[in-house]
């Protein structure tokens, strides 16, 4: 793996990359070209084979491509995927719930419970009291946050989740949050896609109704 | 609203800033300035006053800043936020039904009903049995599509949206879809949002487990 700087754009493309070339060998094909890849997510070639050369030992062969299984050890290296980290969710909703039982995580993230301020949600198993949130993820030594709670909740989960020893944060709910400087935060706004979508179905020529 | 071209970067930034702006008007604060915005989403304040420059009618006046309910409607105009568009959601487990009772699209979107191929789940009031599905998207001239079935799923359920006169099509399916130039798509990964988290931890110097 090459040590160069990632820019947080080809960043986001890592793992489309990643999805495909897994698919391949799943299809028992060995070798991928970055024209392939590219030709499948519609991206620039150009850019697809610069991403490449940015995480790969070796160099794509003319007209055979790079061998798959050198490229996902590659690619999982350079995006960290070789760990699972434990996180807990708080707000055990319809979409926390479906955030629990999400499929795609399971190589990199270990959901070890949720917490909810309903008693009725709480199992004592895998969902708890939320009063009990400090405690268990202080015990734990947890280190992500999920917060799936109402916006009106989240600064407070926030506060109490850095409080319990929490370093990076996914925050689903539709707020700014307000963090210490060392903590990460990622907010995963739906309101935001939506408006990309919106305006790519403008620039298709499509008159929105 | 100016007509210069607004990269998506940008395009990504400006329902942060109307979120922020909005919540200022409902604390009684009629000006804001560039530099508040860039404090609250820790962005360069340079970058947040280009951004503001490409969509505001007005500039800012120093000292006082932008007033807050000409730049609301400046934003909404140029994200397209005066429509409300049409949806349907195929997959009404966890996930479909959290989108289905999200409260953030409101005002831009109006998800009219779900589809699964589970008939328990169906009420035949907001969910459907999936055989429905084509012909009630016809008979409501749906344009916008969301897939939340499990990725073996996803293409089936997005031919027949296409099929069916969807334009637009918001996948949270782990998968890339085929589909036609002509249609919109906008995938929603989690998985990539993950490694970004991820790779936001380690930068901010945490040993992640």
């Amino acid at each position: 793996m090459k040590k160069e700087y990632i820019s947080q754009a080809t960043l986001k493309r890592l793992p489309q990359y990643l999805r495909i070339i897994k698919d391949k060998i799943n299809e028992n094909v060995k070798n991928i070209s970055s024209t392939e890849i590219a030709t499948i997510l519609r991206l620039n070639p150009i850019q697809v084979r610069k991403d490449l050369a940015l995480v790969s030992r070796v160099d794509g062969k003319p007209g055979v491509g790079f061998n798959g299984e050198e490229l996902i050890q590659d690619l999982e290296e350079v995006l960290n995927l070789n760990n699972i980290t434990d996180a807990v969710i708080v707000g055990a909703g319809k979409l926390g719930q479906a955030l629990l039982n999400y499929k795609g995580f399971e190589n990199n993230l270990n959901i070890l419970m949720a917490f909810d301020n309903d008693k009725i949600k709480c199992d004592n198993k895998k969902i708890f009291f939320i009063d009990d949130m400090e405690n268990l993820i202080n015990k734990n030594n947890i280190q992500i946050g999920i917060i799936t709670v109402p916006k009106e909740n989240a600064q407070d989960v926030c506060d109490i989740m850095v409080n319990s020893g929490i370093k990076a944060i996914w925050n689903f709910a539709p707020i700014n949050l307000k963090v210490p400087e060392n903590i990460a935060v990622k907010n995963e706004d739906l309101s935001t896609s939506l408006v990309i979508l919106l305006k790519k179905l403008k620039e298709k020529g499509t008159e929105i109704k």
